[in-house]
């Protein structure tokens, strides 16, 4: 493997089918600092696609863990106004957003949990309204990965660090669907296959899902009226369109903020603020989670829940299949970006209002009213297996099978 | 050499003694991303100093040659004001500030000059409030050097880069008086001893100095009245002391603003902006240069020289002994930290002025009737020659040899 071929193919993608750099066009970048050489590469393709300029803002596990370690809660919480404003400034100039991620999946395990919510909490509220104008597709952005040490040391254990984090590029390059060549090209086919399966949901306008597997989950979700099935691309304000994730294989919409009920178990790690969440079941009623019990990290799941009022119901429902190129390579990433196009999920959270026919002008309290879910979370968690059975019910009360046993049907 | 013992070592002789970290103070540093392990061990012993909290703002050579060769001139004077209100709200909060400086001596010498001098200016006045506080000791400060792989091969280019860069890191450590043991104590009598100096310098009341060497200079500068010559540390507004270099090795005082006259030679390297200016004469006429030759990197020499008045002017007198710790290594750092703590040395720009007596509460106005010179730079040259000869002259007409053949008369 030619890593640094490689590595050009996926900054295209990144810059041209993800964000979709205009000419003149800012380019934002927040990425872990191991990953600086490819970093380089990316700010470089996004320049000789016409960057106006790349401005990059570097995140340290390192010094994430002494802040958790060494700060008080006081500190945490204390968000100062320039850094907010970094973001409304450059939402403003219409700069494109790209976050690369890659973590340690158990990065704050030793850390006081109060401590994470804290600072989790007081930035979310800090940047809601550039949070809310991604989710919103104001601007293009996207979220891609990267290969890091300790991220790849956990998926890779038996590795020494080098190779695991080679290996790790290797299986994210190919998960993300980067060739040698013509990425950027193999890329619209998919999107446009996902497309396809958008637009069949779309066309069958399904009122419920019933869910079921032998793992326990029975669940029915409904969606709203003019709810929409999504995939693959947003398209901003501006008409640009972008792909929002690298990889995607999923098909989304919104569900109804009070249309979920009964009991749904996770199928993988759930990673979330530096933990892993395993093994865990949310019953629910009426939209509202109303018990989450965990074999592991459940003191962070409940915090989660209780981040705010909207923390305890939903925000997204999303079809992957279980024999998806991601889940094919039966590995756990113990990150969201790959474990979530690996398995049929749901989000805990904030819904997208872009699920929604005509909701560009609506508040956010008339959203509500429609049955979309709002919160400063957004947080999606894997319930697929591959026994996995939804029922879809039509508008007319027809019965149609959408996915059995863990693919499309 | 146990780099991690002795960067501890350094690591508290920074904190300790020169930016003199207080009991929940927030502490901001920048630093060259390569140097990150050692930032960490920084970081971490500011925290176990009782730092309130640690912010980290990287800077990376590879972004900002693609910076300087993809973007407009216009975009390189366009400064957000979040940036700006970085620094002043840091500085409002009374945090100390730490540059940890390392850097390719002719990282842009590919650049187009006229670029480069947008840049710095734009930087310049919109940082002129944090700068003009730093200057005026309001806050403490601290400018330390660290190993960076382009520097130590620009230093070191018979060696390859891992050496080099631990070569280097040898001559940092050693020249900034680090021990395996107790240098913060080594640092307190080494600052007594500077202090001294200044004391006696002080005690004669110069009111003028004529130097000359073999090479050319032959120069008179003439002091304000009330100036004062300092050494090691400064003290700020709330009575902390700190040191403002590491390393130094020099007594320095301001000239009068329009008091030098005759022509000085350059004795080494000035590395500016990323660019190496050498072999150079400035030739001055009542305080102003008059003529500017380089054999090296003229061009960046006299877009120093014409970014704004003052930087036609003088802001800086320094003594530093021919036979100084870091001079007697014969080595040339290309980095002004060091070379400017081996040799005798002036500043064009902006002058100190905490060096003149009851300055603190005049207007910038005020103090240039009184001879402090006002610029957006502060760069000192090397002027410092085995056979310097320094004479001094009292207020009384008294002749003093302050320098002979290069060192303290």
């Amino acid at each position: 493997m030619n890593l640094q071929n490689l590595w050009k193919e996926y900054s295209k993608v990144i810059i041209k089918t993800g964000v979709n750099l205009q000419e003149n066009q800012i380019l934002v970048v927040q990425a872990p600092i191991e990953s600086r050489e490819f970093v380089h590469v990316i700010s470089e393709t996004a320049y000789e696609m016409g960057a106006k300029e790349v401005i990059i803002r570097w995140s340290d596990e390192i010094l994430i863990k002494q802040k958790f370690k060494y700060c008080s809660i006081e500190t945490l919480q204390e968000i100062p106004q320039h850094f907010i404003d970094f973001y409304i400034d450059y939402k403003n100039k219409k700069a494109a957003f790209l976050s690369l991620v890659g973590e340690d999946p158990e990065l704050l395990k030793k850390v006081d949990p109060k401590k994470i919510k804290s600072s989790i909490e007081a930035k979310s509220i800090a940047l809601k309204e550039y949070y809310q104008s991604l989710m919103g597709d104001e601007i293009s952005w996207n979220v891609a990965a990267v290969s890091i040490p300790s991220w790849a040391k956990a998926v890779f254990p038996e590795l020494d660090e080098k190779e695991a984090q080679y290996r790790l590029w290797k299986e994210i390059l190919d998960a993300s669907r980067i060739e040698e060549e013509n990425s950027v090209e193999l890329w619209k086919t998919h999107i446009q296959n996902l497309k396809d399966h958008a637009d069949y949901l779309n066309a069958m306008e399904f009122k419920r899902f019933h869910y079921t597997n032998k793992q326990g989950t029975d669940l029915t979700i409904d969606f709203p009226e003019g709810h929409i099935w999504r995939a693959g691309y947003g398209i901003t304000k501006d008409g640009i369109e972008f792909v929002a994730n690298i990889p995607t294989e999923e098909v989304y919409t919104l569900p109804h903020k009070k249309g979920i009920n009964g009991i749904v178990y996770s199928s993988k790690p759930f990673n979330y603020a530096g933990n892993i969440i395993d093994e865990f079941y949310l019953k629910i009623k009426d939209g509202k989670i109303v018990e989450a019990k965990a074999k592991k990290g459940e003191e962070i799941l409940n915090q989660l829940i209780h981040t705010d009022k909207g923390s305890m119901y939903f925000g997204e429902v999303a079809l992957v299949p279980f024999d998806s190129p991601i889940s094919n390579r039966n590995l756990l990433f113990y990150n969201t970006l790959f474990d979530e196009n690996a398995s049929c999920h749901l989000a805990i959270g904030k819904a997208y209002p872009t699920c929604l026919k005509d909701s560009e002008d609506k508040t956010v309290e008339e959203l509500e009213e429609l049955g979309v879910n709002d919160s400063i979370v957004h947080e999606d968690f894997m319930i697929g297996t591959k026994d996995l059975n939804i029922d879809g019910i039509r508008k007319n009360g027809e019965i149609i099978p959408v996915f059995r046993n863990g693919n499309w049907a």
